[in-house]
């Protein structure tokens, strides 16, 4: 398939971006948080773009939006991103891919039918802003959800996972249905912003992702005795936020010792009053790194580190998993690609690893995939200040238009 | 008047407290919170007891019950406490110091008319359980009430403070009129549950209390930027939970330095996720000393601490002022009775400051003031394991009514 000419346009990428901001954004920020009317809402306007295109649209039985257009071969490429949203989030993150794959859709549309399938996915819940399990649909879809847990989630107001999912016609006994999706698919290509500030810092506007980074993610129950705050002296004490507190620095100086990342995002004590010592806390451990060992190491040292805190307060410990997943270094055949695609956007053969988990990370266990990254502006995500100049969400476009160009013929020649 | 021969019989203060136990307590603890049926309940039966006693029964303008027991004199000892409690809280605190009074009541009445008038007084609101302002009848009764912080004041369900107390025919602008009930007072005496673990561990059921610690209750709001917990290099983290942290660890210090305590009993981060740098974290600070100058010594402190903590973590803080009391040391003539009383009954000279707050802080800014402590079992209250042996219930009631009589003999002779 050529590369070069093809009727691909990135500023269309960058206008249906901003037409679902103005829907579905807002002083506040994204408002897409998955399972609620602005994330329902989010998809009608896919849905109304992929009603002008010659694709078959559904969702599967993890809540996946599907537009699959067909080609001379059963054999799928797949790409996409996500339209969910943390609370308050960027108008960019998980929607550029989308956006991106429905321009690509269009653009092999026009041009006739395509050598090979290609389907648009919009997975559902990668952010798990609400229950804490990101790459809900992803995971789901490639079969690695574990339904005990699933089982317990439940969010802030005590709404169970199990519940609200139920309100979208989904049930965990027929998740694993959604496997069938991936019969035929041959690889999976996704662009996305770098969430991270490191692009910006070296002056470049888009990369190749080596990977993804493996993820520790765990709740952190540390139990002492609540007190009057008041009544109680201070050596007699056994203060929970003490502890976690101890646990919070601790754990930073984990990360830079073994150049990883980690993260203490929550917190909430019991009884939470002004004037009671903290009997209980909660807190939650995120932790990062590209190298299966490093992050084995850290998670040990993160056992170690909330054994001391506790220990030093008088507090107990208990671990609650979260989430886990290993490092994904992506297919080599599809990194050629993605860098001979960001070497001709671009001029330059910059490569990262990704600090942020993506489905693509879901993905890559059961596919060949590659991802492409833009800038961001400051670094931020997760939050409205989110932003990458315009140019560079163009040429992640344009360098994820030529990737999955490139994918397609590698599927065709039967590379892959 | 003489202390050691009168018909106060302290088994008589435990009989009552299991009697309002039985009726307004229950597996869960105490239900007395104000101004619910529950608290009403707990009047109706101290107005029962009342109702045989040659007293005058009222509520003033505060919603502060008083029982007036006229004496030769038109000078007033006032003795009382609490019946509210928190919610699920304990059977004895503040009910103790009601009781004690009630039988001080009834022996006076007893023996005839005493030299000098005496009232009971339960006072309404002592807890603050509810719209998070404590001492609302003592303090509206000394006039040391905030009419326009009041007029915000809102519970966890939205129900303003003005509304909840106007069912109870309360109105902000006529709280000052309590104050009159204060004209002809010449000292106040409480007894009270020591609500700490100090005199259980040395081994005493009594002492006397020397007076109620000064406290210094703020918000603190750090600040620094949410960012994506994979994606942002720590070097280049401004994590306000890390600074939040280093401040609750080096509070603790502060405390352990001046002898005082201090507590962090709530935090919230904001955006509150495991996958997000958190970009506020609120917090809130509890301090208390007996010292004045201890006292600004440690808040001054607290505020280089908070400094350093943001600073160290690239955050700003902002402080917002919750509550502040001075110390309260008690009436050196009282002080004096309250030790004679102790010693008598229990054969030594122990006497501790007061960590909580009570209705005495506000009275002994108005008028000389002493209070008495019974021990508390493993240190525990507001939660339904509060309890303290009968034989020190008893003493402590025993040595209440000797300090109220050595009182009333200091006012006969014009000493107050």
């Amino acid at each position: 398939m050529h590369v070069a000419e093809n009727s691909f346009d990135p500023s269309r990428v960058v206008a249906e971006l901003r037409a679902l901001d103005a829907r579905t954004g807002g002083p506040d920020g994204s408002r897409r948080l998955c399972w609620t009317p602005e994330w329902l809402e989010a998809r009608t306007l896919l849905r109304e773009s992929l009603a002008t295109l010659p694709v078959e649209v559904d969702e599967d039985e993890a809540g996946n939006l599907w537009a699959v257009l067909r080609g001379t071969s059963i054999d799928t490429l797949v790409v996409g991103s996500h339209l969910d949203s943390v609370p308050k989030g960027g108008w960019l993150d998980g929607a550029l891919g989308v956006m991106a794959g429905l321009e690509l859709l269009r653009s092999l549309a026009d041009e006739g039918t395509p050598p090979v399938t290609v389907a648009l996915v919009d997975w559902a819940d990668e952010e798990g802003a609400r229950f804490g399990r990101s790459l809900f649909g992803s995971a789901a879809t490639v079969g690695t959800l574990d339904l005990e847990v699933l089982r317990e989630l439940s969010d802030k107001e005590g709404n169970k996972l199990v519940d609200v999912v139920g309100e979208h016609g989904i049930t965990l006994e027929n998740l694993d249905a959604a496997r069938t999706r991936l019969a035929d698919v041959k690889a999976y290509v996704e662009v996305h912003i770098e969430q991270g500030p490191i692009l910006e810092s070296i002056g470049k506007g888009i990369c190749t992702v080596t990977g993804t980074k493996g993820i520790e993610r765990e709740r952190l129950i540390f139990r002492g005795q609540a007190a009057h705050a008041g009544t109680m002296p201070m050596p007699m004490r056994r203060d929970s936020f003490r502890a976690a507190s101890r646990f919070a620095l601790e754990i930073a100086e984990i990360a830079r010792r073994h150049d990883g990342v980690t993260t203490v995002g929550y917190a909430q004590c019991w009884p939470g009053v002004v004037t009671a010592v903290p009997g209980e806390t909660r807190i939650t451990m995120d932790m990062r790194h590209i190298e299966a060992e490093a992050l084995a190491a850290m998670f040990a040292d993160a056992h170690d580190a909330a054994e001391a805190a506790a220990a030093a307060e008088g507090c107990t410990i208990e671990w609650e998993h979260i989430f886990r997943i290993p490092p994904m270094p992506f297919h080599p055949a599809l990194l050629d690609a993605a860098r001979e695609s960001v070497a001709e956007v671009e001029g330059h053969d910059i490569e990262l690893p990704s600090g942020a988990l993506h489905d693509a990370s879901e993905m890559a266990r059961a596919v060949p995939t590659v991802m492409i990254f833009s800038s961001s502006i400051d670094g931020l995500s997760h939050t409205k200040e989110e932003n990458t100049p315009d140019e560079h969400l163009e040429m992640a476009a344009d360098a994820f238009n030529r990737t999955s160009r490139r994918t397609i013929g590698l599927i065709a020649a039967g590379s892959l």
